[in-house]
Formats: structure tokens, sequence, C-alpha cells
């Protein structure tokens, strides 16, 4: 494998790029991401520049398939290459965070009923301390009805940018939700541990009985993930 | 592969019959189907024709299953092949409506809890937006007492189509359900989506909260289906 | 493959042990037999036999583990292999039940929960119309107190063959259950339904609403069972 | 495969090492384990020893993974090898209990709803009757605060180790629980089955009934482990 894939924004070390394809497919093998959905990079000597693949469903996503956009949005060389609809919640996210360099977005199955109903999706697990305060739950509908409830221009990517405000996770209406971090592999590790927080916490509210949730000062985000990432890596990368 | 697969309503194209297959191995792999149920599609070329599988478990069928039927339901070269008993729900959905081009007939496991309970199915998830409509749920008994609750002719066909009307989706009370599309894929993924929208609403329904569905002014089916079918065929036509 | 293969009570045919072999392997796939559990049918020839695997996983079983036992459930050809403790359910099922050709011993996952509340395990859906009348419970305190729950001699196994009665199925509280058909394809289906449908009453349940189940002049089981044995064998049987 | 393994304490034997590389490996095959999560047994030629895979995820774990500590979790021989930060629960556990030759240390999934309600997790089914006496829930708060919730030290291990007293299990609020019993067989055994019991009772409380509970007179762990064993292992080692 080359040290170095050339994009237009300058050359990015293979072994990242290696790893947001592995981040795409270690979401799709775990039930994060459906058929749909999306993992990016803030190009990492390029601040005002992101990388995310070409459409195309998670689960087959390569390295050819990624495509270098500015933080509106526009694709820096598309070469006809199909573009998600929805890379406006990346650029969005990117533009207003200075500490985020990977994004996610996703349908995660068991998040969408706390995002229609107000149920507060909160850390009862010290694996999902970023959870700690409530995630907040953006409504398309106040940027203006939208068919489909997508967000395909910039004025809806940055409302939603808005309404994550400084927090890890944001959930989508009736939609999924948006996680994002400092790099690739935070990024994973959340976007997994949002879906799995929220099974358990399905169970733990039905027992009708008061939840302990993870107190603020005894949260903590996992140091470090390289064992995580080995293991899942090393599922779904041959 | 041959360009066109012939049966007696005229040639068919083999990509079409390939994507009839895959339809029944993806809902057979998703657990939309069982066992038992079956996908069909119009025939293109003869709109008072339809095209079925030959009775065999959905995971197994392939191309050389497809039988021709009338929209009676009668086989045109039936030689030997043993038939679905069910197939007037296929027949009877095509004669109704003119707009629909596939048909899938499943015992969707999730499904079966609202067919038996009167709680409606209705979207919470954008990508479900073609259950906007709570969908109907029909009674056999209406049209007499069947041991079994298998609809075996155009009478009981017929009181389902009526039942169905114009919408997507109709539950079959204490059975399963009929989804109906303008083509394959769409069919596919209504079939899949309601399955999935259900597993949603249940844990919706379990925090005892008031549910935001779809709004009628927001909901709109997806308008490419490609990325999903890429990666849902790839995983089943080896 | 030989036509037949040779046991104490006569030649068997290859086929029906065959089958034998795949019913265990299909209810291990299906989560229906954890590592323990257990089928048996009788010996066709022999209706004082009954024929089930020395003891072993189920997911393991081979025909080269099928032993030959009597209805008090004595090996007829020991060898030195080691024997399942609860066979006895077997033999006082046969003993009792002369239409009974097929015993499933489980511990489904899904019916236990129903074992240890009195929640009844009725037929909600067509598939499972064998539950039309509630299953009985069997409590096995009712024959003295026993370590572990187990059945381990002809009375506790007789104790539970008379709760059986003339039904289907019976559940063991908080232990598992037993099923009983007129041969091996019909006892898998319907120990599989049996687990499927208690997990879609359980979402039934959930919604607390009245339940319209499967009415006693509706049920009817299944008359052609080759289609589903057709895909459950081939997924296990190579 | 050599007969024993060299470990400072004294050689073990090669068989017993693999079968605590197979607990590692099947138990996250099976979902108690993610990627984080241990297995150790007690050297079995040196109490005052114990043997703990270096850091990695549980599915990856070798022979050549598999490390020496004392009680007070100091590593014999470490050769750079990164170690886990939470073996102390291990080393503690060793310490107060005699009795004890293996642990395990999960996030067992359905098992932290448990642990953050109070809601008693207590046997259902015979399989799990270890689980007769509800299992204390240990709140790592009591030894002060901890960000993260990690067991990274002696004194928090030994308080860990007082609440699970002579229990084979104890919770861990907001975390998981630890699992000890005498031999690597069981150990698995007990953590599968407290988490499959935790799923089961989480379906009976939904029923909103009573539950009858495994009765003191009636609890017997399994006697014999090794048919389970068989199949487990089968799965995992190749």
């Amino acid at each position: 494998m080359a040290d170095t894939l050339n994009f237009p924004g300058g050359p990015v070390d293979a072994g990242l790029i290696d790893d947001l394809v592995a981040a795409s497919r270690i979401l799709a093998k775990h039930g994060v991401l459906d058929a749909w959905g999306h993992v990016s990079i803030r190009h990492p000597a390029n601040p005002e520049r992101y990388l995310l693949s070409r459409a195309r469903a998670p689960a087959l996503v390569s390295a050819d398939d990624i495509m270098e956009f500015d933080l509106d949005s526009n694709p820096i060389d598309q070469r006809d290459r199909r573009m998600f609809v929805e890379r406006f919640i990346h650029g969005q996210a990117y533009k207003a965070r200075a500490d985020v360099n990977a994004v996610v977005h996703s349908h995660s199955p068991t998040v969408i009923p706390f995002s229609v109903t107000g149920e507060p999706l909160k850390a009862l697990s010290h694996i999902a301390s970023f959870l700690v305060d409530e995630p907040p739950v953006w409504e398309i509908r106040d940027v203006g009805i939208t068919q489909g409830l997508l967000v395909t221009n910039n004025e809806q990517g940055g409302s939603l940018a808005r309404t994550l405000g400084n927090k890890p996770v944001a959930l989508m209406r009736g939609h999924g939700n948006v996680v994002v971090a400092p790099d690739i592999r935070r990024v994973v590790h959340r976007a997994l541990y949002t879906e799995i927080n929220a099974q358990q916490l399905v169970t733990a509210l039905s027992f009708k009985r008061p939840i302990t949730f993870i107190a603020p000062d005894e949260a903590q985000d996992p140091k470090r993930l390289d064992d995580s990432w080995e293991v899942w890596k090393a599922e779904v990368m041959g």
C-alpha cells in the first residue's frame, strides 16, 4: 500500500484513508449504518476541506470512492461521481467546530424512537460517557418544511450544527443522528455506543424504576481506543 | 447471461428476472420472508400477466423457478410445477391497481402484532414515509371462515385488494401483510422498512409518551433506490 | 448413503435418520435448542422403541450418534455411550400418546418467561395454529422437589406426559418445554413456531390492547411442510 | 501442541491454556464480551498467581498473549506487553476467595440495565440456578469518585471483592459485572447464562405479573459442562 494518497488538498496518509474506509464498513457491520449514512474526516493538512465517499452503500465503500469537498460541500474534483445529497451535514459541522475532525450521519435504529418521543437519551454505561449531557433533538421543520426530511443544503446543515452546539451527538427527529469527534476512531466509538446505550436504556426504562445515569463528575471518554479498533477493523477489512 | 428470457407473454429482460430472484433472497436474508412468502412482478410487456416463483422457499428461488400467471392466477404454462396456494393475493392486486408492478406477501414478524391489536403502524422514520397513512388491516373472516387464514381464491384476494385500496401496504390479521409498488426495487424497500418501522414503533410505544409521526406534508418516498439495491443484491447473489 | 441403517428394533430408512439429524441442527441454528435439548423419533417399525442421540450438543449430532431406547428409556445397545439424563421426557410421551412419533425438549428462550408468569402462550399467527388452546404449564414440584428441575426418571416423565394430555406443547416451569407431533418435520415446525409466536406475543402484549388470537374455527396446522423443510435442511446439512 | 506451556510460576497444561483462550473467544462470539472485558484463571500450580491475556480484544486473544500476575496484579514477566488496567478485579477476587479459580469481567449488555435500576436479577431458569440469590450491586462511588468508573487499583478491586462476598456474580453499577467460579468452563457457563437469564427476565417483567423464580431448595448448578463446552469451543477454535 502506498504511504500516501493524493487529494487536491494535499497528500493524505494511506493508513488514515484505510481507517476511513474501515469506519464505514464497521458501522455497517454493527447495524449503525443501513444502506445509507456516511462517515467523513477533515482533511488532515487542509482544515477547509473534508473527505467523504461518493454516494454508495457504506458496506461497499473502498479507498477509490473517497472524494474531497470544501466546507460548503462543493466537490473539489467531482469527475462525474455521484455525491451524497446530505453531505451538508458534514461540511457545516466542520465549519462550526474546529475541534471536530470526523463526522458520522446514520439512521441508528434504536436512536430514532428517542428522536420522536422526547425521551432523553442519556448515558447509563461508562463506555457511553460522552452522552452524559442529554443530546439535543433537531427539528428540521424549524427551517421550513422539507419533503423527506433530508438535509440537502447549507441552511439546513447550519441549523443542525447550531442545535448540535458543542455536544458530541445530536438527534434528528424522525430521521437519525449526527455524531462528531476529534478523530475517526473516536467517532466510530461514539456512533456505535450511542446505539448500544439506547438499547440498554430502552430495557432500563421498561422496568419503570428510577435510573442512575452516569454523573457528570464520573463521566470520562475512554482514553485509548486501539484495542476495539483492532478487532472491529479485523472483522471488516479481510 | 442471456439478454432476455422467454415467457409465454413475451420475452423479459434477464436483468429484471435477476432482480426478481434477488428480491426474494434479499427479503429472506433480512428476515421479512420466512420459509414461505413470495415476491412477484407484472409482466413488463403484458399487463394481464404476472411472474412469480413456483412454490418453494424464498431463499432458494432462482430464475428457473419463475412462472407466468394471468390475473385470475391461472398458470399459463404449468408443466407440473407446484404453485403457491396464495398467489391470488398477487393476481387481484395487479387487477385492481394499474399502478402496481410488484407485490410482496410476507409474514413480516414484527408486523403481525400490529395486525391483531389495532395498534396503528404509522411512519415514525422518514425512510418509511410510505406508511404516512395508517395501513388498513384486512379481516379474512369478513369473507367467511377459512381454516388456516390462507388466501386461496380470487374472492378472498379481491377482498384483500379492496381493503388495500390505493395504499402501499395492508396488514392481514393474524397472518402477515401485502406490500405493493410501481417496481421491484421499491417493493423490496417498502417490505423491508415496514418491518423496521414496526420494530422502531414498538420501542417508541414502550416509552408511553406522545409520538411525533411523519407528517403528510413532509412525507416523501426515497427517489433513488440504486444504492441500497447495490448492497442488498451483492449480499445475496454471490 | 445406504438405503437403510440397522438398529436393534429393525432397519430404519436412512433418509429418516438424516431428517432426525437435520432436525437437531435446524433447531440449534434457529436458537430453539441451546447447547442442550434433544429431538427424537419413534422407531418406525417398532412402536415400543424410540431413537435419540447419545448425549451431545444438538448442533453436533450426526447419524452415528443415534441410539435406541425402549419406552421406559432403557438403552437397547448402549455400548458405553453416555445418555441424556432427561430422555424420560421422550419415553413417557411415546408411551402415553400413540399418535406421537416425534418429540422435542428445549429451553426455547422466549417460552421460559411464559412458564414462570402464567401469561397464556396462545396462537396469534395462523402459522402457529397448533397453539390455539393455551398450552398447559407443568410444575415439577408437584411430583416432589428435584434439584435442578431435571426430568430424570419415569415418574417425572409420566407426570409431564399427563400434563401434556392430548396437546402438542407443554411448558415446563422455569425450564423449557416439550413439543410432540406425528412426524419429525411437524415437530420441528411446532418447536420453532412456539418460539416465534412467543416473541410476537411479547410484542403484542406490550401494546396493552386487547389481542385477537387465532379462533378455534379458523385454526389449521399447515398441511404441507416440504418447502420449509427444504430450506431449513439446506442451511444445516452442507 | 506441546503438553505444557512454561510460565514463571511453573508449567501449565497446554489444554488448560487452550480452554482459557477459547473462553475469551466464546464469550465474545456470544456477545457477553464486547471489544473489552477479560477472562482469567488462577495458576493451577501456584495459587498466588493468575493468568490473563495482555490487553487486547477478547475475540483476538491467543495462547501467546497470556501473561502471569501476582495477586496484587503486578506482572511477573511483563516484557513490554501492555496490560489491562482493570486486572485488579481479578487479583482481588483470587485473593479473597480460595474457592475461585476463574474470573470474568464483562459489559454483558442486558445486565447493565439491572445495575442502574435496582431491579433484582434473579434466576428464573434452572440453568441459571447460580443466580438463586440476588447478585449484589457494587457502587464504585463508595470508594471515591473515579472518572470512567474503571477499577484501576487494589483498593477498588478489594471493595468489589467484598461486595461480591461468597456469591458467584456481582453487578457493577453503570459498568458491567464480575463472575467467578471454581474452573474456566463453569465461569463461562455462568457469564453466558447471567446474560441470557437477564434477557428472559426483561421479558417476564414486561408481563407485569408475579414471577416464580427458582427456589433455593430446587437450585442446582449443572453438574457436567462437557457437552456445552464441546460445541461452544468448536464454534470458535477452528
